[in-house]
């Protein structure tokens, strides 16, 4: 079983990484680019006796820092 | 209009920053996790004007290392 996590900074916390990828997409004349934000994404190859309350908990305790970033888990 | 962008290591590159997560998840007691892969998300916020072939273009030239990386794009 796989699941895929998710882990975006929250809304008004500040991404240094993404407004560095902003500016050099400018630099290089893409036009039109608003905002960028630049997170992570964790692919767990996992045994079926893991649920999706574990990948969670999995969550809350290692692979986000929820003080800051907030993230999604999707199974399958 | 807003993109998607995910960056993943190809397959058969090795991921120490995924193994890294596996190891420690093992640490804590997490049991059931066969392997990690980690790889970046990057969402932009676009112009009407911007197609899916320039995003296409800013994954090739910046956004992703295309020797080492594999990337998909969702629009929407």
């Amino acid at each position: 079983m796989k699941a895929r996590i998710q882990v975006m900074l929250k809304t008004g916390v500040l991404d240094p990484q993404g407004e560095a990828v902003r500016h050099a997409l400018g630099a290089m004349g893409f036009d039109g680019v608003n905002g960028v934000r630049q997170g992570k994404v964790i692919e767990l190859d996992l045994d079926d006796s893991v649920s999706e309350e574990d990948v969670t908990r999995m969550c809350e305790q290692l692979l986000a820092n929820t003080v800051i970033e907030s993230y999604s888990v999707e199974m399958g």
